[in-house]
């Protein structure tokens, strides 16, 4: 069907010599190829690639997944290593303090409070995760840190939990005027492992093969661990990394929770229910009723665990509003939604009027559209890296609700802009060959997850049926207004042209 | 399986002159026997009995079923004609002073609201069902009235939507600390015909094969509009009549309630889903959120109406919490579950202490029981006819929930008090034999209702199952402290005597 695109299989023509990152990136050294023949999977083992093997292998060792960063200055990491590291040992002993008072305070309270040791090693895998956070990504592609930060999620002690800060602003009055605001489903939860990883988890709420009501807003829609995680996958494939790490985990919410909180609000949401199962439900004030509650079996209940990012103390990151944010009312209209001409106002204010940020936004809408997310309200990116940093793409779980509906207005920054970044290009093209089939490689790279399957097939053939649709609104762009205004070139000088890349897509 | 009961259909014993009222129900004039080869059906229809016919024309013909209530003196009926004509006479003019001031205001405001005339008809079928309303029933078990009244509410013209007084009374601050009360799930509505009759709506919020999830408590369970139907058709059939009538409608929530409710707040909650369906929320403080809305196809939503009873100003009612009320916490536990010697003490407390009071709550725990509802905390009577007066069973659309569980701690007050009445008894022991098998005539009746099927098959093969375990019970209780102690006489003088009626069960 796809007979012909930008680079096909290990025919790629695509040397090191002809990837270079183009000037407005600032005086960057040239890229190289890293050596790909053995891409890391998340298991941590590599392979050979082979015709007829693993896809993914194949993916991510072809050359338009191996442009090496450039040795990075200090002003393009997140975080230097010694403000870390002595971030780090200050928190490892404020622990070890709290807990030996918590400890006498929970005896005479008659609590029983498990009390785990804490672990102080200067390699541990969350830190160095931290350390690796650069201007152009969360991680690098062939980093090991993040494999092994997903196991140590998967199965490090569970040392405390609590609230996320979120939940525990919400501790106004019940505004219930505000019916629309985010509602009281959210049960996450902040868990920290033993070397004091911090994860956010979000517990199983709906069954693999439940889908979102017709009738139901995307606002109030369920969160899905599932597609917390398949968001993670689906980010590495594309190689955006802009999702921290998640990770499935079968946790065991008496252990791991009731018996390591000292929130005693946390602990008063516990319950057993009719059928002997443990179950919690949310703080919330608008939802605090057992009918919303997630209950394990009889304890152990799935969930995803995703990275927290360093603390807003020593990372501080904003968050914008989105240029495309819906309205969040049942009958209001943004603008967005009635002006065809939208992305010229927006092209003309800053901080849209330069650089890559709006190239960023549609990015981001592409992600959005293909896992099937209307909830982007906000997007946030590092101070640090200011108006050039690369957006994070954070809170995916309401992605992967109907795998029948591909909502055409979230591709609405692409649509209306006629914009899109080369490399993103000619990755989406290449996961629209049937070598390196995104359905196929998503498929494969979901299965190193524990809590497997993560998508049903029908989410998996969507994700196709939306690349070729992306893959048709840029073609039906170039063919409006030329590939030239279209396309535009950021690191990569290749041999092919646009015109070849997209040529792709007007055969469909 | 169940050889011999009491009768055996045509070949009945109990002739007209063997059937009395007892002493203590005061100098009643001696029942009798109606006609019992027309029974009419709720359809209106009567119908021949014969072998291999009806089983429920054939239930209703029995001689059990038609004892008829003596005379009635005016202390004996809840109102009285004059009262009641006069009450209608003010609500009629009432409304029509109203609807001129309204319409004025509403264009004003620029509000559309459909105006209905009303009809004054001293015919009117909900009239004469109050009128009916007596200190041994709701309504006579050959009153034409019920049928009328049915098909009124089934057919009848809305003319104005508007919250029950229980919402209503839910405008005080939003008080999360109590996490189980009752939640915003209830979604009922009272609907004004144009006779002005009024009928409590509650939407469909569940499929008729979705069961109450295993983790979820009865008292934030769902509130299913084909239990609350299913309830009146089985009160029916028990002989009770202590449950208003209810029928299933399918009411057009765009001009059944959105343009006929004078109520701000209710207009305000109807929302545009985001397929196309007009939707509803419930008004409440606590769950003021879309994904609890009930929503129609696109207007077209199925609901229960039940038939209001008189208004308190004319008809007072006193609700009582019952005796073996549930702790309604997560871990509480009530008196009567952990004192097997509970009933002793309840039976030398007043009310308990005399009279029928105590058998009035062990016929209500048999009906809660055959319908799966742990949730009734309270039950109302009528005030005027004082401590003897009927039981209530209002509010019944907890059951059903599960089709596989038969929560035996519902028939604790017959399990611990061991008294059953003889009337009871009888009819239990009719509707276990195989010619008169209570699924098929709860079949049969619920065939009536125009959302039909009502009940799924397990559902309905759930009622024998449970029946049986009552009039185990019921066995078992005769075994322990014999059929005098166990078997209360009240209006049955019969040639057959209790331990024959028993024997029925003991062969199981």
């Amino acid at each position: 069907m796809r007979s012909k695109g930008l680079t096909s299989g290990h025919s790629c023509s695509c040397g090191p010599n002809k990837l270079t990152l183009p000037p407005s990136q600032g005086g960057l050294a040239t890229p190289q190829l890293s050596n790909w023949t053995s891409a890391p999977l998340l298991d941590g083992t590599t392979s050979e690639p082979a015709y007829g093997g693993s896809k993914l292998v194949r993916l991510f060792s072809h050359p338009l997944y191996n442009i090496q960063t450039p040795a990075l200055g200090p002003e393009e990491r997140l975080l230097q290593v010694e403000q870390l590291i002595d971030y780090y040992r200050r928190k490892v002993s404020h622990w070890e303090r709290h807990m030996k008072l918590y400890s006498l305070a929970a005896a005479l309270a008659n609590i029983t409070v498990t009390n785990h040791e804490v672990t102080y090693d200067p390699d541990t895998s969350w830190l160095k995760f931290h350390l690796g956070i650069n201007r152009y990504a969360l991680y690098s592609r062939d980093d090991p840190t993040v494999l092994q930060l997903i196991k140590d999620m998967q199965s490090m002690t569970v040392i405390s939990a609590d609230y996320t800060q979120d939940e525990k602003a919400l501790k106004g009055a019940c505004d219930c005027t505000q019916v629309v605001k985010p509602s009281g489903h959210h049960l996450k939860l902040a868990l920290k492992m033993r070397n004091l990883a911090k994860a956010m988890f979000k517990p199983m709420r709906q069954q693999r093969d439940e889908e979102t009501p017709e009738d139901v807003f995307y606002f109030v829609d369920l969160q899905r661990h599932n597609a917390e995680i398949a968001a993670f996958h689906l980010d590495r494939i594309l190689d955006f990394r802009r999702v921290p790490p998640v990770v499935g985990r079968l946790v065991n919410i008496t252990s791991e929770v009731l018996k390591v909180t000292q929130n005693e609000d946390l602990r008063a949401v516990f319950f057993t229910s009719p059928a002997n199962n443990t179950c919690f439900f949310a703080k919330c004030l608008y939802v605090c009723k057992t009918e919303y509650a997630a209950c394990g079996s009889p304890d152990l209940l799935e969930g995803s665990l995703s990275a927290y990012l360093p603390g807003l103390s020593i990372a501080p990151r904003i968050s914008i509003p989105s240029p495309w944010i819906r309205s969040y009312t049942f009958t209001g209209r943004e603008e967005w939604e009635v002006n065809p001409f939208y992305c010229d106002t927006i092209k003309q204010q800053y901080p849209y009027n330069s650089g890559n940020r709006l190239l960023n936004i549609i990015d981001m809408s592409i992600f959005d559209f293909l896992i099937g997310n209307m909830d982007r309200h906000h997007y946030e990116i590092f101070t640090k890296f200011g108006d050039e940093g690369f957006l994070l793409h954070l809170d995916n779980a309401r992605g992967f609700g109907k795998h029948a509906k591909d909502e055409m207005s979230i591709l609405s920054p692409l649509s209306q802009c006629c914009m899109i970044k080369q490399s993103t290009l000619l990755r989406l093209q290449l996961l629209a060959q049937s070598e390196f089939r995104l359905s196929d490689v998503m498929r494969e790279s979901l299965q190193e997850d524990s809590l497997r399957p993560i998508l049903t097939e029908p989410h998996l053939l969507a994700l196709d049926r939306r690349l070729h649709k992306v893959l048709r609104v840029v073609h039906q762009c170039v063919r409006r207004l030329g590939k030239d205004e279209v396309i535009t070139e950021d690191f990569f000088k290749s041999t092919v042209t646009p015109e070849a890349a997209t040529d792709g897509t007007m055969q469909r």
